[in-house]
């Protein structure tokens, strides 16, 4: 069992995707204790699709920045998980996350917000997409439980989880030692890969049944989804690295989270229960949304255009979209939304988490 | 002073610019008497910007249908006001607009919703821009509120101006006449045009004075604004069109306008003022609204990325925005929301219109 | 056998998808006799993707004014390929093919241009981009050469195929009547049966077996493909349209064609076989040529960024080099190029085909 | 004067904008001593727009990379031109030139290449776009001539300018101390402050002359040029930095420059000749370009799409089309071909440098 912990969150605005600035100001200030970090989740102004290299560019500009204050090693060991595309009001920055000592006793009974993060073994080529994928997310989503002293699954409200993708070398390199795969296109490898690593969390939650998912489950059967999972894949990492943020009674500190499954792009009422507070008083820390065009073309029984537009990809529009919802309803554009939800909530919809303070 | 009248409107939803099969089957069903017919809107498919042919498509097949029921004449007098861009869920649409013999006494004392519509002369080249498109305009909404039977401007709720831009046809013409233009650049002679018609709006209204507004006004100093205005300039005409849209006792017929303003993108109480009806049991018919990217390149002191954006043009980002919080309040996603909004409304912001039904 | 005539072409430069003011003057100066229009191309000014509407539009158009010539149905008759996309220098026009008598003795003992048109029977939504949709534009290709006075494959220099694509709608019925499909994709439908198309060429042409293709040859046996054909679906239309244009000795006239097929989208050396006339004061009328991305990622050894390009569309990246590369070698940017090239050439290349004068 | 010394030239290809691993390897494997790295040049694959970080990230990374082997300070002083953009056939890839000690006495009379760097101060806000730039870049090139060993202005065949714009930041600032600017407007000041460059190598090489020059010149009198100028503008600096490559007496080694000059996007005469060795046995090393939409709208004639295309960047279709035309002519794909134009060259066309080997 995890020791009694604080875990603390800070939102910082950006000017690019190499802004470190805000960041570093507040290490050199002693505001964050950067060998505390666990985590970063960062809104980067690219276009969130395949030739995206704002997330790339921000990951080194971070790395590279943390490093001098805690060296490299520690610097790579902090997840991070940038998301492209910063579409109509969503504004860039990043949301840090550190675990430090307890920093007073919980002054109520509630639980307060946790982390936990943990890594699956390298994914076979052969694997992505596939069964073994989904077992290894499961198990990392266990492992990341743990850290985080969460043994109750109500109490987790978000699973991040990134993973790899199907490079054209991979795909050679399976292919000379013969072993099929999910797909030999880079692209839809990558919705493989993310599918896989939601149903591995909704496995791991008890959301879907173990002997209800097999290999072709993935990106075919959509009934089947995890409410609070966020998968996206990268060509940097050929594990799945899991985050999972929830509540815990071993944490102290006033913040906690909470989320509700927004069930199209313009669930209002999902947005509201998501971010309002147990008490008039408490503020909104951080949002974490997921988002997509409804696959079916419409939205509440109405046509929209957004996948048939060759022009711009329609995950940008669905970003655009919730993104303004979030802002509308919270007043606050610098939220989190990133696009592409197979498995991660119904069709067209998806998991929307909010970090709230207590004091 | 005009007679009593009823105003109705009907959404339409379109597969397409060249569709017209919805209003066809209404006319052939005897819902809609073609002849009856003074104005229609509609949101197309195209990317709303300068290579946008969607909107000329659907005028051209909507002319081309209604041509063989009311003759070609006939067909030409109907304003018609394409816009171009469904971003996110806004989904294409007509919204067309009768006006036909009082039905029935209005039964409150209640004013009805009522429709004028005018044009204003050809408005020269070297005019465009500048006070005497101004005059022009606010000379025309003065035509189309006599014509609509409103002589008290709180009674109107939304004027769309459809207004000529500078060709490159037309600035030869001018230079070759050695008259000096407001603008040789055709992209920008738009922004002129929309402003000075929008100031046009303003005037007439009594929203600016007379004295203070001159051709240094346009573009330039945006403190001066209609709250009603939404302009859009297209190459397709070289008068301006007027369709003035509010209230009046000569009117009957359960429907009314109202209409708010947003002061940004992101604006959920003005949505919600003007969605709301007088009543509870009050039902929306339709929402106009105008989009614009905050030019000063924040909403709520949070930096956008719209403005330096060169892959998807800003007024794309901004009806996404717009559209998605309108239909998540509303919870409908087929709303009239047009884009670029130069003295419409305060900078980033825009007039929001309702029309609702008191049956 | 086909009675002697002569195969005139225009090339009409356009001001956009609904100018016809070019043609219609030819038509009123008697330089076109409309009864005599055979074909029209044209390369109008969209995205030549999914939400490509300026080519309803053009058509749209053509077909009114034409109507007014030579009424609804023989307007109707006319073979019309509108190609979207007209980027880098890429000149939006149209070529007007006409088929009239035979204007005077071929004066020399060589072929001249001939046109033959044919159309399937309605492809059946379980037939795209399969075996019998091959077959049935095998034999509308049969019928067409028979048409256009061809007997020797030798003189086909280009075969243009508008098919039909699965709409969301078709596939809905197709699974009301449990008839499995090549996709239920509507976007890979268009593929499916581009390929299915040329492969139908190719089989005409004796470019290969009937043994040799079935229904998993379709976009999976990239080495089998005709060297002439160029393909394009459309939603308009559920047969497939088949335009020949070659050489025939039962032609007159001035006009003949050629073709070279380019390995690449830079193959100058095609380009300049395929644009030189057999003698030095031969004139260059047309050239129309397919445009590809190449699919294995690369174009000479080095590596190509189209296709993981996810801002702009890798058919609109093609057009673009290929358009400018014959722009150059040719120095006239008014030309067709088509994008989207299954089973049309070479992977990576794709014909191109000129129509030259003698005189 | 300068000392006798060999300049040479590498081509790298890149996996993306982070990748340093091929010049890694040559510096690893002592082809390239790094101390002797002069400038970089790269064609990275972003937008080559405003929102183009791939830019910023390869300098980032190469800068990281070099720092390792030569120290920060010297890793800094390398010249480092990033041109974003590989629209087309265009090939991702760094170009290397390296200035060492004289490798061999030159083997003939001839002349071989030369490279000479320079900076000019910081460029304050109120003169970029004005005559104080122009001078200032004049005389950075004469420093840089000097540097190189060139008295000959025809011995000057190409001139990189990377200059300031003006931020939100800068000009807000500059309203502070009420110093009047050429324009308030970010993205225009690109192309004020690339026209007072080019203008500034135009003055420097005697192609203009001082008194036919001054600040109303700069985006107005088109007919005022460089025919070797290529310049572009950048955040990330504050004054202008100058690359000249050229031929000199005092340089040794096979490798030379020449240069033509495009008139519009399609010159394949002006290819040619740039292109074509001395002697048949030339080999070509690299070829640099500038393309630039035609702003008149038409290319022989011809009416072109790019300018009014709002969906894609005309910068981005005119280096399609360039890219293009230059692998087309020498089969080589990785070529630098940058956009924007103001001054450089005609209007529509632009300097195409290419170096050649004798060995």
């Amino acid at each position: 069992m995890t020791d009694a912990h604080t875990t603390r969150v800070w939102r910082i605005a950006t000017d690019g995707p190499a802004d470190t600035q805000g960041l570093a100001r507040l290490i050199e200030e002693n505001s964050i204790d950067p060998s505390q970090i666990v985590a970063i989740f960062g809104k980067t102004e690219g276009n969130g699709c395949v030739n995206d290299f704002t997330r790339g560019y921000a990951t080194q500009s971070l790395r590279q920045m943390l490093a001098a204050h805690i060296g490299v090693a520690a610097a790579t060991d902090i997840a991070m998980v940038m998301s492209g595309g910063t579409e109509g009001v969503l504004s860039p920055h990043l949301t840090v996350i550190t675990r430090g000592a307890a920093e007073r006793v919980n002054p109520t009974t509630d639980k307060s917000l946790t982390v936990g993060i943990a890594r699956t073994p390298v994914i076979a080529s052969e694997d992505i997409g596939r069964r073994p994928q989904i077992d290894a997310v499961a198990a990392a989503v266990g492992t990341a439980l743990e850290q985080a002293g969460i043994d109750d699954p109500a109490d987790v409200h978000y699973v991040q989880v990134k993973c790899p993708l199907l490079t054209s070398q991979k795909i050679h390199q399976a292919e000379g030692r013969q072993q099929p795969l999910a797909t030999t296109d880079t692209y839809k490898s990558m919705g493989y890969s993310r599918g896989a690593s939601a149903l591995g969390v909704a496995l791991a939650l008890g959301e879907i049944e173990a002997s209800s998912v097999d290999d072709r489950t993935v990106l075919a059967d959509m009934s089947r989804y995890s409410d609070v999972a966020s998968a996206s894949a990268g060509s940097e990492l050929d594990y799945c690295e899991v985050i999972v943020l929830g509540n815990s009674a071993t944490a102290t500190g006033p913040l906690y989270a909470q989320h509700a499954v927004m069930q199209d792009a313009i669930d209002a009422a999902a947005v509201q229960r998501a971010i309002s507070g147990e008490t008039a008083d408490h503020t909104l820390v951080q949002v974490l949304a997921k988002a997509e065009a409804d696959p079916a073309g419409e939205v509440r029984g109405r046509r929209h255009t957004m996948i048939n537009d060759s022009d711009i990809n329609h995950t940008r529009h669905a970003r655009a979209v919730v993104g303004g919802v979030i802002a509308a309803l919270s007043g606050e554009p610098m939220v989190y939304v990133s696009g592409g939800a197979e498995h991660q909530g119904p069709a067209g919809g998806g998991v929307i988490a909010a970090i709230l303070s207590r004091a």
